[in-house]
């Protein structure tokens, strides 16, 4: 697809005011603790757990399950007569590829690419040196600032896309941050999509819970951007998750095509638990998640070279003894790790990792978990990072603190990410001078230039000393991210939106909603 | 100094038993809950930030630091007389070293060498692929299985000692893993490296807090290990701390000697809080840190030629609003990823890392800080690893429940220095083929040969559902790591010691602490 740099809805009649002066409050609004952060573009360099011969034997077992053990399309016909035309050897609804066919069809699909905001200061780069941010996606419960675990309604959503809004360290507003069961699950795309355009300015993800409601996405997000401008231009990227191991289902495809079709972004994603649905050692996972992304992604540039698409990865263990998910752990980092590898030698933008735990609580297994996977994502160069605040207790919760605590976290990897800077003022060789030995450097000429940007400053870390953190009330993290996070919804302030704009989107989902009846199952 | 590779203790008599099958029950009953693992040889690369062109830079910078400002010997007579003799230039205790000195010295200092445990199936290689862990080192004061925080007593040290032996992953015993208070300052020494000796088999630390201290620290080692293996072969790591900027006081000066005239190992470790020790960036702090190491370091060689030596780095930064010391922070990843950097250039060991953290509870803001300088530690490649486990509070407070957590993560980070095993098992094809598209993987060959060393295994997480969590309390991570770390000193049996040794050992004790009158500040 061709990057036309082009204004979102330029052409469109009936703007209350002009988009630069909007985005510009927007972007002051925006900053929950400080001003927002674009996304992170990487000085530092990816780490490698897998050399060249590793990397080798890999995908050459990987063309060997794609051409003798093949991935199974689960689709109508369409799918399975596109790869038989493409030159792959179709049986039933399973797909055996030649050795070469994926990696010759993805030479079309772009390297790198603009994932456009409504407010264009917004918009991302995916892929490359790029590390973009989304908030937690899929949970059907919250676990809520009184502590309570329910399931999640309409209203928990809209909070979610406010605090990722004002949170500085986080580049996306996300897709289903949580699931609004309280709206009819053949609705509540509607109310989703609708609610990111409203309340936040930031980068969006589509509906994929049915091919209708990816349409319906693609009509809300060009009454936002224009018609041409959605065509021709990524304003959504979507998640297309494999059914690993080796089955990409009807529901996936479905979502996948019609995004494809209008140029917008799979985030083509093997859900692995190791041990259950790939092998339980790194090596074979990764065998069979670059097979499983190599007819995915691949098959989107059946339906439209150019399409953006992304090498995706989920990447996490089972217990062998309980069966029970873990996250945190050492193997899922390695497959992550080379997963990264393989994504860059193919030439495609990767999405990975997030801040995963299995804990139920916000607390030091919760962080631990998450940490070990986010400093992973990090030094891992994934592109795209989705659940990357918020997620808990496997990712069938949403918790307001511990998105407030992940977010901080964010800002670090964003500071990481800097690398050293050797300029002068980083050699800092006059302070070393001005100071000498057995002085302190608090007061330097230096210090004092740099002290305001110097070092990462967390919102919620308690450095103070153990006698101020008693006469404070020995509070605990989770019980200062329930003051903040409470702080930020109470002073948040929505970005302007366009009311021609909003009430053409109202206008779409009332007449949507009234066509078909509510549906909860 | 040469490896000499002799059996520790050989030659001396009296020993009630042999030494193999002490080692092996003493292996058996260290794992507190599972066998006891070897120091770890990293098969993962380490991580890099910065390229050629500014190790360079770094390097010239610190140059110009020891030869234009020097460094501060505040010794008695002997250390500049050492230094003028060497060719430096010395103004009253300050010492300028001409270009390439320093490197010169350090020529003589091992890059790798063993660091021998009384039951030599402990004992450790320090540098190269090695990883050592040891616990937390200095807190006055502890947070105990009650969850009071209180001054430390020698019973909270036999405590940390007893775990840190029983804990698989941990690979050293330590040093002084709290103050215990309630024993005279001018004594406690002889009861720590007893405490260390008696209750562990894992490779221990000695005093550095006077010369006398560290000499009878030697003392204490010849009566284990006998005198020729001491003055020939490591027994004791010893922390030497630069008292930064660019110091060296007489306390560790006077320890160093010792340690060095016994052929023991110094940690050379410039302590940094960044902004205050050092300038408030990360190249200006390398170029310190890699100056006071070259002093410091190449002393030791002065001393002994051939003394083991670390290149040490403890690097932290401070609140520029509060003045507190944070941890955790990503400012002193990228200081000790770039301190490793420069040690491997220079063929020292490294040392840098453990498990910081700025909270003063064992609560998500703990593990997050942790887990950052820990997935630091791990990929820098870093040699040994103070402070590993049960460090709370800035390092004021050891904490029980902590240590627990954090040896469990430990753990973790040894599995993940194993790499990828890309063996025909590793690359598990026959699993893919057997199991195929739309399967799952669970009861299949491969599996089954494999689980039960497929993931790593946490002894603390809880991956189970939230309803099961529920029925079983509702219980946070501390609250189990609690009841493991009651149930592990319950269980405890210290490993077999000579009689004769231990006699030899408190009548060494009860005549040194009859030489002098208590002390307590």
């Amino acid at each position: 697809m061709d990057e036309i740099i082009e204004e979102p809805g330029a052409g469109r009649r009936s703007r209350g005011e002009g988009r630069g002066a909007a985005a510009r409050r927007a972007s002051r609004s925006g900053g929950g603790s400080g001003p927002a952060m674009p996304y992170i573009t990487r000085k530092i360099q990816p780490y490698n757990v897998l050399d060249e011969e590793g990397l080798q034997l890999i995908e050459h077992n990987a063309d060997i399950v794609l051409e003798e053990i093949g991935i199974e399309f689960r689709d109508d016909a369409e799918a399975l007569e596109l790869w038989k035309n493409a030159g792959a050897d179709v049986k039933g609804q399973r797909v055996h590829f030649p050795k070469g066919l994926c990696r010759e069809l993805l030479k079309t699909a772009p390297s790198e690419f603009t994932w456009h905001a409504r407010n264009p200061e917004r918009s991302v780069r995916i892929g490359g040196n790029a590390t973009v941010f989304a908030p937690v996606y899929g949970p059907p419960f919250v676990r809520d600032l009184d502590g309570n675990r329910r399931y999640a309604t309409i209203e928990d959503f809209r909070n979610f896309v406010k605090l990722a809004y004002m949170a500085p360290s986080m580049h996306s507003s996300g897709g289903t941050v949580c699931e609004p069961v309280d709206v009819p699950v053949n609705k509540r795309h509607l109310d989703m999509v609708y609610t990111h355009i409203k309340y936040s300015d930031k980068p969006f993800m589509g509906s994929v819970t049915a091919p209708e409601r990816a349409e319906d996405s693609i009509a809300m997000a060009k009454l936002v951007f224009g018609d041409d401008f959605v065509e021709n231009n990524c304003v959504m990227l979507n998640l297309i998750n494999a059914n690993s191991p080796m089955v990409f289902d009807e529901t996936m495809l479905g979502a996948s095509k019609v995004y494809a079709r209008h140029g917008q972004a799979s985030v083509v994603s093997p859900f692995i638990l190791s041990g259950a649905m790939s092998p339980v050692t790194v090596a074979g996972t990764l065998t069979q998640i670059l097979a499983e992304v190599l007819a995915g992604a691949s098959f989107t540039q059946l339906i439209r070279p150019g399409a953006p698409v992304l090498f995706g990865t989920f990447a996490a263990s089972i217990s062998m003894q309980s069966g029970a998910p873990t996250f945190g752990t050492p193997e899922p980092a390695l497959v992550s790790y080379g997963a990264a590898q393989l994504a860059r030698r193919m030439g495609l933008p990767f999405r990975t990792g997030g801040s995963l735990c299995a804990s139920k609580v916000p607390d030091a297994q919760a962080a631990h978990e998450s940490a070990n996977t986010l400093n992973m994502t990090l030094l891992a160069g994934a592109n795209f990072v989705l659940h990357a605040a918020g997620w808990l207790e496997g990712g069938l919760a949403a918790c307001y603190e511990k998105f407030m605590i992940d977010q901080d976290q964010l800002g670090m990897m964003q500071k990481m990410a800097q690398g050293v800077d050797l300029s002068e003022s980083g050699q800092a060789m006059d302070a070393i001078r001005e100071v000498g030995p057995g002085a302190h450097y608090l007061g330097c000429a230096h210090t004092q230039a740099n002290f305001q940007s110097a070092f990462y400053r967390s919102a919620l870390a308690d450095n103070n000393s153990f006698e101020q953190w008693e006469i404070e009330g020995r509070k605990r993290v989770e019980e200062r991210a329930n003051t903040l996070c409470r702080s930020w919804l109470d002073s948040y302030e929505a970005p302007p939106l366009d009311p021609a704009i909003d009430e053409a989107l109202l206008a779409f989902i009332a007449g949507r909603k009234d066509s078909m009846p509510d549906a909860f199952t």
